[in-house]
């Protein structure tokens, strides 16, 4: 395939979705886990069955953010994705549909209307949807400035929304031209190998800088996950996190510091569960620009390290999950 | 007018719009002007012809970002708005001359195509492009990551970018009318008085929370500024820009504080030409439902204050420019 | 008497005192009080008796930092005053008895070990040890690192430590020389009126620049309390306590802003037992100097407001408590 | 000798240390350095003389902060110590002749009165003095506040004054018993080596937790600087530098970080003439006990990494100036 074909966004194409949506997360140790995104990263319970545990993060417009749910191995479930519009919905589900990709209706997601389920071509589980419940705050939550969602909880690191999903995948191309071509979404930065070929990819799907990432697998393994993101407000609220973290024993794994792709100040942990969780921080840094060119990294511009020179930890390219 | 149909955003219309571009100011001091946003501010001059400087801020990646031009009276030139694509351009400009709004075509604006001029209800000059030039960073000023447009000045205020322009006018509800049915834009937040008419509103073109903002002239005059936005990365920016103000003799008029309306944490100097700048960081908060419900603040609910109580500072109600 | 001879310091002089300790504040809500310094403050509750609740800061080495007791009416209990060493504690005692004020003897003050109680020249109750207890975190609070008292509580507004106590005096002149040629303090700076006369004045007692504040109480009461501060790492940890003060509920009585005088970042809030309770940073700003010149601030630069230009709010200059 | 006799301080001493003054800096690169401390220190030029540059930081109550002297090889000059009195000047001279170590007196400082030269027992050149000059602004840069030197200066790092300054040193335990027994000053923190010898040492003159540190140094060379550090008055002025040091092409070696030891948020860079320049901030943290007692730190501790898991950077170990 040609990748610089791909990466070509046509400005006039609609965007048809909207932002990442909640996401599911697996995890061997439920409750352990559940602790850690409530005391640790101010997420709030506010739903449990048998196996899971829905979460909200303050600042989410939306019913949940995030579902625990008790499995073996951990690693990602299904990622939901917003459509733009309830037309955007149906294109978004006739463009999968064409590009051959399975889709399968549900209307039983917890907080959403009918979801349009598929898998991305390294086949992760995602799902598209429309309809949505917004998130009623209750007398314990209420927030005094009512254009937010719920108060602010003054806990932990205080993370304000789910930020972006890091997915590992065994083909880089391949997977940026679903992107692309049938999900619709830009590539704002890449990383390129010396023969050319991506070895990941940062896509967009307004003007956040990237909304979902893929890295490539060196296991071949399909379906893992790298991380998945948080914002907060501040950098300060990212250092603090640090000390947070420390005084917890959760596992610190790089960070704090800065990107150099994308510019992001990060913290990296994993949860009791085993997955990696970043904290990030992207300043007032926004993709404005509806042409903009995709930035392209080498090999060599990648062994400069991070933005300050901090060498990447030697498990952030072997650790994901599920362990393989 | 039906102000409700207004604010009704359909979630299937395109959006036409991608963001507030370049904009020029009047000032009478012209060179005092100039240093201030170099020295304060942080741009950085790339221009210059007879009465005019041309500045960039150093994340902007258009070739300017503020064009200062010698005038007896300070106040607002003309706000260039950028299309989402050559199509969108065309677009903008049907539906502007179908809007009765007279629309004349310019080519000679520097660092742009071809721009259709037009005036919004209350008569602020403005513009719409889509052919731009982008910055291109020399030896002075290239930055050492790829992926931002101009070197970090490290230089009093550090803005980022072009934030928001908050302009005065005679007619809430025809302003916003225009702003909704013609351009496109979405209501995020709104002044509502107690008789029900809108006072002041916050309008949306992607997903920042707000990039055009009206606010009720209460001396009868057309066409007068409120303030224009500069984006800090962090709070701390913004804390720091104080001192720096301070040190320089810039008037500060009122803040650091943060609004309850958008949650902005602000701070409002008066550049030497007479013209209220405004500081602003609002931390990792996006509108990015498609649908997001306008929100409304009544009197009552107005008279608490800024966010931690701050009173509103009496010349926010009667200083714009010109001044009458 | 001499404000000018009290203000001269010595640089010969022992520095007797070493820091301000626990002290003791009155609530009628000893409860809602207690939930305040826990929820909001981050405070540990360390113990308690029949009518009172003692608290810890996470960073104070002795076992407690703030006694709340219940009483009809808010105000300031004693204020204990750590001596520099076993014999400095004699001097002082000696010094004190010297000066006229009446002194007695105290050895069963949780924590600490003898006490010699004193009343400074208002009445407000003071006292001087040197004998006390270390904090030895449990299995709930022991920090990650061992060179902070307790674990970091990732909670509220996370303040550090107790900074200093603020109190009202109907006699600045004569109080300033007890601290002064008695308790050996150092004045850093003072407000002086336009007849000449201190109105209020910040003393310190070791490298903080200040520690001991008296201001005017305009009602001719005495023993009244003005403020207690606690010290925040941050800039940011401030604002983000504003959020969490207005979450909860809590009076913001002003700021966040920064003092002219002594250049603190400053919030004040009101704790529900009527207290004015600061929180406050002061970046890393010390007085190492041993022959600090005190520094004078006329009525006419107060007329200037804060440092960035914030006007005194009136209560600032008429809340005390107990209220009169 | 017995390190646990050097160790245990009596707090009834006097201390007769006040702070680390000015300090001498060699460089190689004379303009070069001087570029480096004034374009992203933020100290400004008070003075030069044919080899060398008088350098001063905005919140240095003294007249000059850092003197830049050209030589041949990097490394630290004389490090300037004030005196708590005049009577602790005298005292002071007393005690190090009474070690045995060689006097000087010296009336030709500028900004010092006379100074009494000696040598730490490594060899690194000291000096005691109480007369002072204090800072005058002038008219580029006279405060708005006069309870600060000079204006705050909005420009790279502005950083606020001298820290502390690292040395090494070939025989710890015998430089610790100087600094306790001769020179008064307190051991707040140490690393012990599993034999059970001091490998490094924080000694603290104040409440500031630290002022003079001395590390093994394990070429076996006298006389070498480890680094020279300034504090910010905020974590966010740290991260800022980061980026400012980037752009300017500054080598950063590591960071920022937080120090487990000490608790420092740090960022050390390396000035162009090859000395290794530390920013840190301490945020609220001091040494407010007058029996402080010292944190012993072993390898296995130390073996963590930082507070939050950096390792320490190879060179950290072994770049020293000057070179060896």
């Amino acid at each position: 395939m040609n990748v610089e074909a791909a990466l070509t966004h046509d400005p006039e194409r609609r965007r048809d979705l909207a932002h990442v949506g909640p996401v599911e997360l697996y995890t061997p140790v439920l409750e352990a886990s559940r602790d850690f995104f409530v005391n640790q990263m101010a997420l709030t319970e506010v739903g449990r069955d048998e196996r899971s545990v829905y979460l909200h993060a303050w600042d989410d417009y939306q019913s949940w953010t995030l579902r625990l749910i008790e499995r073996e191995q951990a690693g990602v479930g299904t990622t939901f994705l917003r459509a733009a519009s309830a037309g955007a919905y149906e294109r978004m589900r006739a463009a999968i549909e064409a590009s051959g990709q399975r889709v399968d209706l549900d209307d039983g997601v917890r907080g959403l209307g009918e979801v349009t389920r598929f898998a991305d071509p390294d086949g992760h589980p995602m799902a598209v949807y429309w309809d949505v419940d917004w998130y009623e705050a209750g007398d314990g939550d209420r927030p005094s400035l009512k254009n937010q969602a719920a108060a602010f909880p003054g806990r932990g690191a205080n993370v304000r929304r789910l930020d972006h999903v890091n997915y590992l995948t065994k083909d880089v191309p391949n997977t940026s031209r679903f992107l692309s071509e049938v999900l619709g979404a830009r590539c704002t930065e890449r990383i390129v190998t010396d023969e050319g070929e991506d070895a990941a990819i940062w896509y967009s799907l307004g003007n956040k800088s990237y909304d979902l990432v893929y890295t490539e697998d060196w296991t071949g393994a399909n379906g893992r996950l790298h991380h998945i993101a948080f914002a907060t407000d501040t950098r300060e609220d990212i250092l603090r996190a640090a000390d947070v973290m420390l005084e917890a024993g959760i596992h610190i794994e790089t960070g704090p510091h800065k990107h150099a792709i994308q510019q992001t100040f990060f913290l990296y942990v994993w949860e009791p569960g085993g997955n990696r969780i970043e904290l990030c921080n992207a300043g007032a840094r926004l993709i404005l620009a509806p042409d903009w060119k995709t930035i392209s990294w080498t090999a060599a511009e990648r062994a400069k390290g991070q933005a300050w020179g901090l060498k990447t930890i030697d498990t952030f390219h072997t650790h994901g999950t599920p362990l393989v």
